[in-house]
C-alpha cells in the first residue's frame, strides 16, 4: 500500500536503519488496512445465515421488508461498495452523497452515488439529501435503513430547514468560523438550521430500524460531531444555538429567517433535534467501523508481531505539529537511554490530529511537519520516527507523510537542505521530496486522522 | 515546601479533585527534596570510617594530604554547606563563586563564597576563578580537590585565556547568540578562549585527585556543557571554534587577539583543551548529584507509594510549552478512556525544558504556560495536570508553576478570565494568580529543569 517502500528502505542506510524502515512500512500498512472503509465494514458487520450481526445487535434479514442505503462522506463510495458486496440484491435502493467527480469511481448496482461539494456545501448536495429523504419517506417498522457516514459528510449532506436558504447557512457558518467558534459551537447552530443533521435523519426514518455505519474523522469519536451526527442524539438545543450567536455578537444582525426559526424553536413552535432519551434511538444502532483507535491498535499489534515492545501512548494528541515531533524525539531518547517507558526494541504509537500554524510560503502538511520537527532533535542511536495522514494526503501534496532517522540530518546537510529553514517556511514537503523520504500511498479512501510511530532498536 | 498547599487544595473543589491536588503536592515535594542541592550531595557522597564513597570510586581520607573546595554556580552556597557538614575541619580551604548578593546567605567556616555576575560574566567572577586557581596551584597526588558545579556556572566562572580580555569574550558571545548559534557551538568557542572551561580546571589540579559534584541544569546531562565542563573532557577543538566563527560569518571581523589564539591553537602552539583519552581524567570523578532524572524518579516513586500506577514518560521533553500542555491532556484522555498506557489511578511524569515563543505583553513562565495550554483541552473526568520549574521561579515571577484540573475552565469562566486570551498574551501568571492556582515554593536553590505531572483517578 506504501508505493515507494523499496525506495524508502534504500537511500544508503545501514542495516539497522533499513530494517527500521521496512518494519515501519509494515506497521503503517497494517494500520491502513484496518481502517480501509470496505474492510472496516466487513469487520463491523457480519452476515451469517441470513442474520446481520454487529456490536450490540442483530437483524434477521428474512424479517425485513425493504432495505435502503443512504448517507454521505468522502468514504461513501467504498462504504457503499462494501454494503453491496455484503447484501447484494437484498438492497432495494439507495443514494449516497460523495465528492463531485468521484460518482463513477466505484461500480454499483443498487446504490446511486450522487456528487456534492466540499468544503462549501452546494445545491447539488441539497438535491442528493432531498432524494435520500424521499427514499426513506413513510417507512414502517419492518424496513431497514443502512446509513453510511464518513468525514466530510457535514458539507456533503446539507439540507436547510424550512424557511432557511443555503446562502443563509453558508453566511452564518462563515461568520462563526471567522469569529473563532469551536466545532461544537458551529454544530449547535448548523444542526438547528438543518432538517437532516443532529439526529434528524434517524427521526425521519422512524419507525424503521437504522444501522448507521460510521467512519470517524474526529478525535474521540463524538457521534454527534462526525458529519454533524445525522443518526446520533443531539447534545445541543435551540437555546444553545442562540447563546452561540450571541456570544460572538452575530445574533442582532443574523438573517431574519434564521432568527425566526431559532426563536420559534425556543418557544416550542418548532420541534428540537432528538435527544438521547428519545425512544426513537432504541431502533438506531450507531456503529463505529473505523477510527484512529482501530488504526493505532492495528499498528501496535503489527509492531508486537515484529518483536517490538509496543505501546499506544494516546489517540487524542493535539498540538503544534513541530512540537509533537520534538516530543516524540524526547520520548525516543528516554527509551534509548533508560529503557523506559518501554524496553528496546520499542514501538510507540500516537494518534490524533496536530495543527500547523502557517507562517511561511512553502508546501507541507501536518505529518511531514511532525517529521521535520522530529528530525532536528533525533539522537545518534537507531531510531525512526514516521508520521502519516491516514487519508494518504498530507496537506496539499501527493505525499502521505514522511520518515526521519539518525541519517536524516546528515543526508540533508549533504544536499544543502537546512531543516530549520524548511520549517520556517512550512515547506516540509520539498524537504522530504528532495531526500526521497516522503511516504507515498496515494489517496487511501479513508480518514481516521493522523498516526505517528517511533521505532527504536 | 509548597507554601500554599492549603490554599491549592481549597477553592471549592470536589473530594476527588482535592485529593488529586494533595497528592500532586506530595509528589512534587518528593521530587524537589530529591534534588535539593544539599540533600543531593549527602545522597551521592557517603563518609564511612574515614572513607569517602561515591559511585565509581572511594577516597581514604587518612591518605589525603590537603582538601580544597572550588567551583561555582547558582547552587554553590548550599553545595558548599553540604560539603562542610560532611567533611568539616578536614577541609583546608576553598572558594566558590555564587550569585552576587548571596555570598552571606549561608554560614561557612572553611569555604569562602565569592560574589560574581550572571548571565553576563564580570571581572568579579574572573577574580574568584583566579583565587581558585591560586588555591589549587602546584598540587600533588595526595591532594584532593572537591569541585562543586551547578547551573549558571559558566557565567559565574569566567577566566579568559592569556591575551584575551573579558570584553572580547563578552562581545564574541553576544555576536554568536545574536547569530543563532547553538549551546554546543557557543561552548566550542568559549572553551577555547578560556583557561578554566572545557576540562582545564581538572588539568590545572593534576596530579591531585578531583571529585567533581555536578548538579545538572541541562537536558541529558552532558558533562561538557553543564557550566562549560571545567572538570569534564572536552569534545571540541580549536578547529571547531574556527569552524563555528566561520559558519556565522564572524571570523573575519573577530578581534585580533581571538584570531591569534585560535590560529595558534590550530597550529599546535597552544595546547588544546584535554580530551577523553587524556590520562589526567583517570584521577577525576565527575559525579551527577542531581538532575531531572532523579527528580522524575522521586516523583514516580512517591506517586506509586500513594497508590498510582506510575510512569516516567521522558526526561528529555522539549517543544513549545502550550503544545506540551495539550499533549499531556491528550495522554490523560487515553488513560481515562482506555486505561492505556497506564491503568487508573495513574500518574505520568515528564521532565525536560519547554520553550515559550513570546508574542504577547503578559507575564508568565514555561511551566505556567504548559498548564494554561493543558487547561483548555482537559476532559470532564477526575484529572490534574501540574507543571513546575524545579528552581521555584517560573519566568520572571514569584510562582514556580501551576495546577489545572476539570474545574479550571469553569472557575475561570466565573471570574471572566478567558484562557485563550491569556495564552495569546503569554500572561499565564496573571491567569493562575487570579485563580489562586500558582504553585508557590519560593526559590528552591536547585535547578534541574522542569517537571510536569498528570494524575488521573
Amino acid at each position: 500500500m506504501i508505493k515507494n517502500s523499496a525506495q524508502l528502505v534504500g537511500n544508503g542506510l545501514d542495516d539497522v536503519s533499513r530494517r527500521l524502515r521496512m518494519d515501519a512500512c509494515s506497521v503503517l500498512e497494517a494500520a491502513l488496512t484496518a481502517v480501509d472503509p470496505e474492510q472496516a465494514i466487513f469487520n463491523a458487520l457480519k452476515l451469517e445465515n441470513d442474520v446481520l450481526n454487529f456490536e450490540g445487535g442483530s437483524v434477521k434479514l428474512s424479517d425485513v421488508n425493504r432495505v435502503l442505503v443512504v448517507g454521505g462522506g468522502k468514504a461513501g463510495g467504498l462504504m457503499a461498495r462494501a454494503i453491496e458486496k455484503l447484501l447484494g440484491d437484498r438492497i432495494d435502493t439507495g443514494l449516497v452523497n460523495v465528492l463531485e467527480g468521484t460518482e463513477n469511481a466505484v461500480n454499483l448496482k443498487k446504490i446511486k452515488l450522487h456528487g456534492a461539494n466540499h468544503p462549501v456545501p452546494s445545491g447539488s448536495g441539497v438535491k442528493g439529501v432531498k432524494q435520500m429523504l424521499e427514499l426513506t419517506e413513510g417507512l414502517c417498522e419492518d424496513d431497514l435503513v443502512i446509513s453510511l457516514i464518513s468525514g466530510g459528510g457535514s458539507a456533503l449532506m446539507p439540507y436547510p430547514a424550512e424557511g432557511i436558504g443555503l446562502d443563509d447557512l453558508q453566511s452564518i457558518t462563515g461568520s462563526l468560523l471567522r469569529a473563532g467558534a469551536t466545532i461544537n459551537e458551529l454544530n449547535a447552530v448548523r444542526k438547528h438550521l438543518s432538517a437532516f443533521k443532529g439526529g434528524q435523519l434517524a427521526r425521519h426514518c422512524a419507525p424503521a430500524r437504522v444501522v448507521s455505519l460510521i467512519l470517524s474523522d474526529v478525535i474521540g469519536d463524538p457521534l454527534d460531531i462526525i458529519a454533524s451526527g445525522p443518526t446520533a442524539p443531539d447534545t445541543s438545543s435551540f437555546s444553545d444555538a442562540l447563546a452561540v450567536l450571541e456570544r460572538y455578537g452575530l445574533w442582532d444582525d443574523a438573517p431574519k429567517n434564521i432568527k425566526t426559526r431559532i426563536k420559534g424553536g425556543i418557544e416550542g413552535e418548532i420541534p428540537d433535534t432528538p435527544k438521547e432519551d428519545d425512544p426513537l434511538f432504541k431502533r438506531v444502532h450507531n456503529i463505529l467501523t473505523a477510527n484512529n483507535v482501530i488504526a493505532a491498535s492495528a499498528a501496535r499489534e503489527k509492531a508486537a508481531e515484529l518483536g517490538y515492545n509496543s505501546m499506544v501512548l494516546s489517540t487524542y494528541i493535539e498540538g503544534e505539529a513541530r512540537s509533537v515531533g520534538m516530543i516524540l524525539t524526547g520520548i525516543s531518547k528516554e527509551i534509548n537511554k533508560r529503557d523506559q517507558p518501554l524496553k528496546k526494541p520499542a514501538a510507540l504509537i500516537i494518534g490524533g490530529e496536530t495543527t500547523v500554524t502557517v507562517k511561511g510560503e512553502g508546501v507541507g502538511g501536518r505529518n511531514m511537519e511532525v517529521a521535520l520537527g522530529a528530525s532536528m532533535k533525533l539522537g545518534g542511536f537507531p531510531c525512526l520516527v514516521a508520521a502519516l495522514g491516514t487519508d494518504g494526503i498530507d496537506g496539499p501534496t501527493e505525499s502521505a507523510g514522511a520518515f526521519v532517522d539518525r541519517y536524516t540530518l546528515k543526508r540533508s546537510n549533504e544536499k544543502g537542505l537546512e531543516p530549520e529553514q524548511y520549517l520556517d517556511e512550512n515547506d516540509s514537503y520539498h524537504f522530504f521530496k528532495e531526500l526521497g523520504d516522503c511516504i507515498m500511498t496515494g489517496p487511501t479512501g479513508t480518514n481516521v486522522n493522523d498516526l505517528s510511530l517511533i521505532l527504536i532498536r
